[in-house]
């Protein structure tokens, strides 16, 4: 089976419209580690993949997947061990007030589940999101996904900020001028659904903001736009489907580094290293107050195997020090990739934390111009050079990089090094 | 740990309104076969679980799972073989219009989709189901589950027609005229759309109708309202999460059992025995439209796990024969349940195809006046004495039976001499 054939194959069964990566789209047999191999044996460096979160196939997710899956796998309506060690271990990582969880199986579900408790609990509509924000594939979390829902489909309770961009939009302000600045678009989309009788119900982020380009925010930014949220009555989703399992290296959650509690947190990718592992976690009064007036059950979220693959994720995080190594090897990552500014006058900007890298590529480094059609090019020649990345941002003009955890300074220096030379041949 | 004890930390951590079955929660360590073993290794005969649907834990889908997770789980966005060939191998087992395959993880996501595909290629919004419907948990789903979302929460977009039960609306009709009767139904509610002025997107129904107490319908009646429907603009979304891969024994699926072809089908639960993949399948013009307009992905759905778990879960099926020990050992337990009603007069009616059986426990059966109080008890009863069972319909007065596929006559025996003794000790 050529990949052409396969192609061919795929089109007639999925469709032309089910997205694929990259010009040439890759055609995979094995993953392993950070790497991915594909039909003819030819290795890629993943610096882009995040749900193989302790690396691809890491045998030990696998072996408690394997392990589980022949002993019991049954839905929560019958007690189990498991489910429930899995909980106290995932609500023992925030805040004492993020006491309770909830399982379901996608991030979508976990968005979808947080936006129902939300409107309950506050008794509003209301929600507010970024400009370019992407948090999941059901009708209310579309709703809030700008980045691929029009403003006329939106419906009437969704509002949205401008995408904060710090690197273009500071000019000379200080941080505190500028978290003010950025607090005060959440207090104006508040005053919005006042104006027209919406009832606010919550604000919805995703704490590395992560489809709008990875911005280096403003310190204080959150505490003050959840100063107006609260104040309203709403509620702070935190999306940590990105940002969370210590992507950021320096925290397990976005939200711990962004200096927040959140009032209800999602999670998904990550979190169960490619297994359909998703949970909601809330404050208690949110989590009985909903549950005592909606049935809520999933059938599959948090069965036994679910619980036993999301608790080896999170035995391998510690064991094998990975938000240590996301520290280590991310500061360096993020050393040398500024390095690489140096050389190569069409990077503008490069930031990050932890394994999480944004490469903000311009015309113009003073007019600060998005570069989107050098970027597209740019990914696609690291494809061809064995070096998987991908785009974000409002622009598409930002490279997207953000490797497994298991990340090495040896990988770290083989992505420059390509990267070098690709932004050489563009 | 003991199970009490178990279920306190339960309590903490997931929240007193997490549903759990029967008066004293079952505490499972163990599952194999029909069988499910509790902590203090008491064996249960499991007469219940659908998602376990080739068995629990069967060998050959653990495999398949172990094997796959330790070579690749990638999402669809880079090219792989074993999703396609899955795609092909399901629409394969669906008439040739329904030829196209989009993946998800729930059964609720597929519902969610396939409401979204409807209302976008309809360009109306109203979706009818019935009165007592559960099709899943997101927001667009719950409006049209009636079973938990009362007339108020529902919104403008929804009507239900009645719970169709001939058992106790026949009264002398003939087949012809309460199929005539039923679709009229669904007439009516699309004439209620049109007097609203909402716009017909379509028919949603399980076509089990499992939450509705699994009614014996008339002949023809699918075919009648499905007139109504087309000729309205609307499409029939078919929900097989219940009676899909075969439960029915005589149809891999339950709209064949109906003579008709869906639009658009659904499907989850059995499908991966426990793991969580679910699909919409759908012709060709319907998936097209909506992805040309609208960006839908989905990061676990269709991944090679999931494809490989689809497989083999489709393999058993066919090695193991299952449909045909469906329609063997479904007509023989269904001939013991009904001789079961010759000594017992709460047996009211017995009906079911395949292995999926309903009870419909009644106080006079000339009233037919449903027993609801002798269902839940008997429920706690045959859990004491070792058999696992359930109740449906809009009185919960319905012994809900459907076993895994491997259910054999031995298994009948112990089910309907342990349902015999329980009765007898009401």
């Amino acid at each position: 089976m050529t990949s052409d054939a396969l192609l061919e194959r795929r089109y007639r069964v999925l469709g032309r419209n089910s997205p694929l990566f990259y010009d040439k789209p890759l055609h995979l047999v094995r993953g392993e580690g950070v790497w991915l191999y594909d039909a003819d044996g030819r290795r890629y460096l993943d610096a882009y993949n995040n749900v193989p979160h302790v690396g691809h196939c890491h045998p030990r997710v696998v072996a408690a997947l394997s392990r589980q899956a022949a002993t019991l796998n049954i839905h929560t309506r019958y007690l189990d061990e498991n489910v429930v060690a899995y909980a106290e271990r995932l609500t023992s990582l925030f805040d004492a007030q993020l006491s309770m969880a909830m399982f379901c199986c996608t991030g979508s579900e976990a968005n979808e589940l947080a936006l129902r408790i939300a409107r309950d609990c506050s008794g509003g509509e209301g929600i507010i999101s970024t400009a370019w924000a992407y948090h999941g594939n059901t009708a209310a979390v579309m709703q809030v996904s700008s980045l691929f829902t029009p403003e006329d489909k939106r419906g009437p309770h969704v509002r949205t900020v401008p995408v904060m961009d710090p690197y273009r939009d500071r000019a000379g302000r200080s941080d505190e001028e500028l978290s003010t600045a950025y607090a005060l678009d959440v207090k104006r989309a508040i005053d919005s659904f006042s104006a027209a009788g919406v009832r606010f119900a919550g604000l919805l982020y995703c704490t590395a903001f992560s489809s709008e380009g990875l911005p280096t925010l403003p310190a204080g930014f959150m505490a003050k736009a959840l100063a107006h949220v609260h104040a309203a009555g709403g509620f702070f989703i935190a999306d940590e489907v990105q940002a969370g399992f210590g992507r950021l290296g320096s925290h397990m959650w976005g939200h711990q580094k962004l200096g927040v509690i959140p009032d209800i947190v999602t999670m998904g990718k990550p979190m169960g290293n490619g297994h359909p592992l998703a949970a909601v976690v809330a404050r208690r009064e949110l989590v009985s107050g909903f549950t005592s007036r909606n049935m809520y059950f999933n059938t599959f979220g948090g069965n036994p195997v679910s619980a036993a693959v999301g608790t080896a994720v999170l035995d391998v995080l510690e064991d094998e020090h990975l938000l240590d190594n996301a520290v280590t090897v991310g500061a360096y990552t993020l050393a040398r990739l500024k390095r690489l500014a140096e050389r190569h006058a069409l990077i503008g900007d490069v930031r990050g934390a932890g394994l999480f890298f944004a490469v903000d590529f311009v015309d113009d480094r003073n007019a600060k111009t998005p570069a989107t059609a050098q970027s597209k090019r740019l990914v696609n020649l690291m494809r061809e050079r064995g070096v998987l990345i991908s785009r974000i941002g409002i622009h598409d003009n930002i490279l997207k990089i953000r490797p497994p955890m298991s990340f090495s300074q040896q990988h770290a220096d083989l992505l420059v090094d390509t990267l070098d030379q690709a932004m050489g041949a563009l």
